[in-house]
């Protein structure tokens, strides 16, 4: 089987374009086919409030009305999606955005109403890996927006964590995929107040003490959730570790490596 | 050879959301392998407006500095492509959008500053159309935004009527291509005050006595002169329509057709 990496990189960094700029030059240089998932970051929320939209938010997670649709469409599929796309191509990497409604690769439906309406974000039901093999054999890099597309309601919102998982599970029918999610830190810490005290490699029995001591908290426990889902799932390897530091981390020498 | 069509929707449909919608079906239901590029429409304006930042025009000609360039790019290649793709991939057509980043698709330099200084504006220097190929022969249907790139300067504003005949153009080293202008009026008028007065077939002298009679003016002309120029260049047909009109456009029972 063929190798194939599937990087997820966040919203913090598409903040910074310092950041972001030593991140694509990274990503550039992997040796496997490869497909960029890149979350959202304060932009929208910037030109949200430009455009006098309100900004709700419940425990991280956006709540997407009608106005606030058209703002992630706008910002996400828009604006960043090019952004780096442009920046890739200026990279000599030959890449091609995508939100989930472009070649059909990511349906989805909208999420139900229970306690709280998020609004148009959708929970991702299935990912067509031939669409988006197809694109890789032309020698294309898939870049992902995180929006997802239902038949029914159109694009949706869509949590970029959750996208990468789904997407490398699906690829890896056809792939050896490796699946490494790129953020602030180095990876997941044993003290969240020492940026240095990586776990190197944290199985699932680990990973459900550190949650309940507390170790391991809000945003990061649905991101390792998805993750360890993904491992079960067919995923050869994930790796969680700073957008700095991907090209160790795809080495395995930096960052925190899963296991079941 | 096997048959392309490139179709070319305007503005003043995409404003429209039932006629956007009828237009699509049509689009659709085309026989051969095809490719839509769509304009930008007033949404650019009122966003623009939305977040204080002035619209310029020169001669229809949007003045693009930074800050519009952001708007085009969210409004364009974000909101209104894709709407375009959703509403495809709903008619069970599998569309995907693309800027002349993605895939490395149209390349442009930025306008050279002259007596009016256009901003981030591109002249087209060439079609990458093996790329565009190889999602045609994905069973793909590209939709394009106006929106071309340099490996300089990034995303760039473009003509939406200048991108379809630069894509048609390139693609008939591959294709016999039909290239269909749509827009709000049944063709080129004898009478710009009738309507019905549609000419049948307009060859390029006849052109020139109607642009210097003032029959033909303002934006006709430069879509005429691009018309013509793909013509010249290889394209097989050139049609001007009605976007009600595409199907029987398609078929020789509707619009304007130009000849050389």
């Amino acid at each position: 089987m063929k190798k194939l990496s599937v990087v997820k990189i966040g919203g913090n960094v598409i903040d910074d374009p310092i950041k972001l700029s030593n991140f694509l030059k990274l990503f550039k240089n992997l040796e496997n086919a490869k497909i960029l998932i890149h979350g959202g970051g304060k932009i929208a929320t910037r030109t949200a409030k430009q455009l006098n939209i309100e900004t709700k938010m419940v425990e991280g997670r956006r709540i997407t009305d009608t106005a606030m649709r058209d703002v992630v469409i706008m910002v996400y599929g828009g604006l960043v999606n090019k952004d780096i796309v442009a920046q890739l191509q200026r990279l000599d990497c030959n890449a091609i955005g995508l939100s989930g409604a472009d070649a059909g690769t990511v349906i989805a439906e909208k999420r139900l109403v229970k306690a709280i309406d998020y609004g148009w974000v959708g929970d991702i039901k299935s990912v067509n890996e031939n669409s988006i093999n197809s694109l890789v054999q032309s020698g294309f890099t898939p870049v992902f927006a995180p929006l997802s597309y239902s038949q029914k309601d159109g694009l949706l919102n869509t949590n970029a964590d959750t996208m990468a998982s789904a997407i490398a599970t699906s690829l890896s029918e056809i792939y050896e995929v490796d699946l490494i999610y790129c953020f602030e830190k180095k990876g997941v810490l044993n003290n969240p107040d020492d940026d240095d005290s990586v776990i190197q490699n944290l199985d699932y029995q680990a990973f459900q003490d550190l949650k309940n001591n507390g170790v391991v908290y809000q945003g990061m426990i649905p991101k390792l959730d998805n993750a360890y889902e993904a491992l079960r799932n067919g995923v050869r390897k994930v790796i969680i570790c700073e957008a700095d530091s991907l090209d160790q981390a795809a080495n395995n020498t930096a960052g925190t490596q899963l296991s079941l």
